[in-house]
């Protein structure tokens, strides 16, 4: 199989020009100003005249087929990889969980089971880990071998998912022998639990209470905490969604001060905000995630951050919940299910409010979606570029389409979308996964099962 | 009883200036260029010309009497203030324990009767908490109200005194609604038992390894933290023994963001440093306190910290064991007792070391070692200072004169001193506290139990 | 002369308490909680019971008597000196002009004539040096002998006052050698210059134009060089009427950084604010003064600088012009003298907006006015205590009275006053100079000529 | 003319693969995993198996054939383009000055003449502007169309090369409206006047006294006006040579505020130091330049900030005086001519002592040293990058290869080199400019005279 894409302005995170590129199987094999081959001997030929022709993009944090509080997430990995083609993302990376009592195998068997034959793109997976023991140590330097390099760990929901310090600590000392990355969840969930449970026992009920309860400056402390620790344990460390302008700041100190230390954070914190939450009858629910959303005046704090570099991914959190679900907390703010839909949004929403009004540049967009997240979590080469011999996951995206983000008209399995109505410039024509056509103008084209699971590599 | 004090150049915070000092009873009454009153109206006249008349220092961090770890601190509250009266010092704040299991109160009680009959000045409690629920959260608003103001919660020593991060949490709500202050042992004890125990492990059991799994880092995340716990909860957080500059650069951010953040550090800390770790022979043993002694190239932040009021006070952890209980951790550092003896030499070491080479000013000298302090806690105008209506807890100090400190000499129950051999030039001749002699030319006259306890003021 | 004042609450720096001062001559001379002095002892008793007795404010910064730009400020040093008293300011310092081609000791000598036999409380002077060359070096080491111990230096208007880097670094290191201090115009004047013109070019004429061409950033720029020069001369160096939070955050770091830099706020800048400048039928040139007025929002800044010691001490910039002087700008911004009335208002201001909200405390209220800038230029112990010995400037204050700023009644001389109408609690009542009486129960009392010049102390 | 580079390394900023490049004419055309084509097809074929092929560096900071003081740079454009090729540097930016009484365009004309006919690689011009008045702003406003889009000004050089703050406040806001860049010599000219002159009159004359009177403080100030006054211009700025860690952290801190603040940094500041000036016998001049070497310990510092994009570009300031012209100084380290040669040894010295011990890594090196100095500068995706469509400006650097450092064997014009005896790792083995070989394998092999002019584009 043999595909030529002709014309268009390739673009990677350091280079754009307008060229060619012939993709040989699964692979990228040539890249010229002006390809001259025979029609013969190429399969597809694919016009990309004035469009950009992107590496697929990467969302390092997505939740499908998960279950939360009694509710699951909405999408598996059928309809969730699938409502990432359309959204131009060719590579997910799930979450695996560990559950108290269980081995992180037992955790990637049960994800591996939600995941094979069903993703439509590549995947991988993070391991979440919710109890470290001498043994559990032991099986983290297994995965990092078998390809799952990274590991996540929460500093919120006490009793739940929450880790100790002295058991981040130590995974985190674990990492720099196996050469595992931890990814964090930085929230001070003792101080959280606290003012739930006050904001309950005064009556306070309402989904807006889910934010006031969960200040920046806990999100700050504990940012700044995740850092701490891996400092003295000399390795990297990323923070996951980071929303908070207070907790990019521990970030940028510390990259001052020569650290590694890396965060993402995700397109509801940039487009959305606190002010969601007041939406009448109920509506705040549907923004119930963790961090929630923050001050609108402070967004312009995390944009200059993924200009500068303090931010070094964006990701989605894509965890979505619908209405029937997210009313399980209608008396009970702490009841709602955490999370919402984004992993098909992602690429148009940043590309329409990031690039267009000049925030970001085109090389960074791409950056940010996808070479970056390549590089950091293992899979550069092989993703995150246009370059030959890396797989052929190509995005034609037309800078100048203007679509209308509405939850009918998308295609993740939720009844909702936080951004209904809003018209962004910027959408995915046609994407290649390996070589091959999953979205074709629009329409899918994909196979179930045809994504594979992604070993990806340890820090060298 | 009237004393009149003659001549003496009398230095209060701010104020320095030629004069003399009429006490009557208990009392400051009068204060004049030169007071002209018959020799027959006064029962005794000190001549103080040439000598500074200072305010009696206050030291708010002792542990008298005190079990730790199979030992228990070498003074009691009889030898201890006298030792400290000897130093310079009419006023303690001493730490009473709730175990796990107790309440405040029996804590209050089992203090009471160590300090009771025993101190030869003055004292008040701090409350150490180790363990918070609702019946002692109750009882800390009826300690407010009693004088015991303040309450020591830890972050270091998990499974003996440290508390989650809820619970501390909790407390500092506690102290907005009854004006109490959270002081904090600032250590992540998480992360410093992990290293502990891998130190050991590998058979690391010299005292040097008390300090090098005790880094300056874990001093500064738990500052910040305690820090930050504090802002959530807004209100005020006193950081006790800080050591490390880099926990000092967390105090002075939070300062340069206008957040009420107090600290103390200690004597040792300015004029000890990690290398007395390395003493010969068990040498080493003699240091070991938590937090552990730090660089010597750093302890010009602190100095400079103290200058510009981002540190607030000087106090000394005053916790002496003799030998024979450090010998308890021969084989094993993580077994010897912690602390040393520090309340007599406060005055002289800071004088010595910090007013005459110009690091602080005489006023600021004052101020650091007994205004300041009783302004924090609860203890000012009755303490602190050289004015009418206040204590008459004054201290005749020779700028002048040069001792050698040395265990032999000094009055404290420690058969060594961690200062041995050293010259300094400041020291304490006559001594009263609440218009009484304790101290008359370096002599003990003080009648052991003279010394009341201070019921302090809560924040207004 | 023997004066009692009674049952007072004296306030300083530090203490608080109430007590009995007797004054005999011109300085203070007991005080006690309760002084038994005969009737027939003493001349005068005033009863200051509820009141705050108070050290006499001291203002650094005023302009009696000053040529402007084709005006001259509208208070000479007898009016000036005596609104002063009415507003509870027992000292000033005012500045003497080098005028370009002059000696410094002309200057002395024509402000000297300005204030002899005028004064009615003391006074001393800074030195402005507009030109700067050997000869004039060595006038400084002579003035500050003879007790003019500042120097103020612009870095703004230039080809008027305006001294190159050179110039001002050579003043720097010769305050080094002599013992002197530099008070520093800090804002970047060949910037302010281009703006000034650029906007007059564009017809931009009105009275807001001189705010908006005088960036708070071109403040910050000048404060951040003034002390860096400071720091390479390694000398302290005196931020005057610092306006501009940005320009407060590089004095906060340096002072983080151990530097002995120093700066003052005034009242308008706390008070008033850009707003003011769009008052309709030109009276924005009520507010033209430089620094200009800046963004209410970051008024805040300046209260916490002034809490944290980053700002130690408020001065006035007094510096009235009438209406009719104003109006020679009424078509060209840039022509509006320069200045507003403030020495009277200064401490009622302070007290209202600072104390009773509890911005700062009654202590640091006595420091900010009084104590810190008389030992900041050389006038302590002399001035700015209430201490045995010290010079009896004393202010009887009274925390509870209520008065209503006024032109009218008001008695500096200027047609107008930028607080017009805003009702303050505290007033001053009574009021002694050296022990003589100045107001009493709010009226004057005084004499002109009674101030005398003070010869300063420089640094030791 | 078609070139094939076989089985290299490809690098680029972002990129590292294996593959061919094919090279038509001037330009890249086609790249590829393995591209098949006919020997008969391709004139030269270039094995490059276990080599990098990288882009041509940019060296954006050159002084060739420029008088100094009495002397002239040893480097004409012949031979000073002749030794960047054999250091794989294939474009240079050097510097046209405008003396003060000429014009832009005269300067323009003076430089060209140099540069024309001479060059054997592409070259461009930054202007100096030492006078500015309206009609050199008009001049600006035509340079820029004319491809001369950036302009150095120097805040050093009183009476000589400085600009005062207005004039550069101009030159900052017309670019703000050409498009063109500010470059700046950031130190503060006025302060180092007067030490050198102080450091002379008291006999201080040998070189190091160079270093001593150019203080990093000055550096730092100088570095924080310059983005100041870009701040208020809401311009961007590039710092040029940044020598100081206490000038970065002045950029760093202006980008964690997002400010277009840029800055480069030379190898002599990250391999060579103060203690070089103490080299005997004179041999401290070799080092003498602006700013001076700085103190080893801070080299880290630089390094961070490379790594973490606080700096930009490595740049080389080449400037070669031979020792004849060093001795004009002998009695006076104000008159030894400023500047070192460093155009050839940039990329090896980068790459040895930054890419091997992993201080950056190989991408960020390609980055440092082509594409990014490319994309500020106006020369990108033309320069700066191996892609379809850029100009075939490619080096093939050998890893492995080791080399020795000497005045001797390099081929810059100067007889002494500041590095002499060090030995590299990596080194460069061929070199293509638009094309044509200009190195192969170490010989030289191109023209006197090959080079062009270039002319860059301004930011859009």
């Amino acid at each position: 199989m043999r595909t030529l894409i002709k014309n268009g302005t390739i673009v990677t995170a350091v280079d754009q020009y307008t060229g060619d590129v012939l993709v040989e199987g699964e692979k990228i094999a040539v890249i010229g100003t002006s390809l001259d081959i025979p029609a013969a001997n190429v399969d597809k030929v694919i016009d990309a005249a004035g469009k950009y022709v992107l590496p697929g993009g990467i969302d390092v944090h997505t939740h499908m087929d998960m279950p939360f509080g009694g509710a699951t997430s909405a999408d598996d990995f059928e309809t969730g990889t699938r409502a990432a083609a359309f959204g131009g993302t060719t590579t997910i990376v799930d979450f695996a969980i560990q559950y108290r009592g269980q081995t992180l195998h037992q955790a990637w068997e049960t994800w591996t089971k939600k995941a094979e034959g069903k993703a439509v793109v590549d995947y991988g997976f993070h391991m979440i880990i919710t109890e470290l023991n001498d043994q559990v140590e032991g099986e983290m330097d297994a995965l990092v071998k078998q390809g799952i390099t990274s590991f996540k760990l929460f500093m919120a929901y006490p009793g739940v998912f929450m880790l100790d310090d002295g058991s981040i600590f130590k995974a985190l000392l674990r990492t720099g022998k196996n050469g595992g990355t931890i990814c964090m969840h930085a929230e001070n969930g003792g101080v959280i639990d606290v003012l739930v449970q006050r904001a309950l026992a005064e009556g306070k009920t309402a989904p807006k209470y889910h934010a006031l309860t969960r200040p920046a400056r806990a999100e700050a402390e504990a940012t700044h905490r995740a850092i701490a620790l891996a400092e003295i344990a000399d390795v990297p460390i990323y923070i996951v969604h980071l929303s908070a302008a207070e907790a990019l700041e521990m970030v940028t100190e510390a990259r001052d001060r020569g650290l590694p230390a890396f965060a993402e954070t995700c397109p509801q914190y940039l487009f959305l905000s606190y002010d969601n939450y007041e939406e009448p009858e109920f509506g705040g629910s549907k923004y119930v995630m963790s961090p929630p959303l923050r001050d609108k005046a402070k967004q312009d704090h995390l944009w200059r951050g993924l200009a500068f570099n303090d931010l070094q991914c964006i990701s989605t959190d894509h965890c979505p919940f619908c209405m029937k679900e997210k009313r399980l907390g209608e008396n009970d703010f702490s009841k709602i299910p955490n999370g919402a839909p984004g992993v098909e949004t992602r690429m148009s929403l940043v590309y329409d409010g990031g690039v267009r009004p000049g925030r970001i540049s085109l090389n960074r967009f791409v950056e940010l979606t996808s070479t970056s997240p390549a590089k950091i979590f293992g899979l550069f080469p092989r993703k995150g570029t246009i370059a030959p011999g890396s797989d052929a996951d190509i995005v034609v995206f037309d800078p100048n389409r203007t679509i209308t983000l509405a939850a009918r008209t998308l295609h993740m399995n939720c009844d909702y979308n936080p951004y209904e109505g809003r018209q962004v410039a910027g959408a995915t024509d046609t994407v290649l996964s390996r070589g091959s056509l999953v979205i074709e103008n629009g329409v899918f084209v994909g196979r179930k099962g045809a994504g594979s699971f992604l070993k990806r590599a340890s820090r060298s």
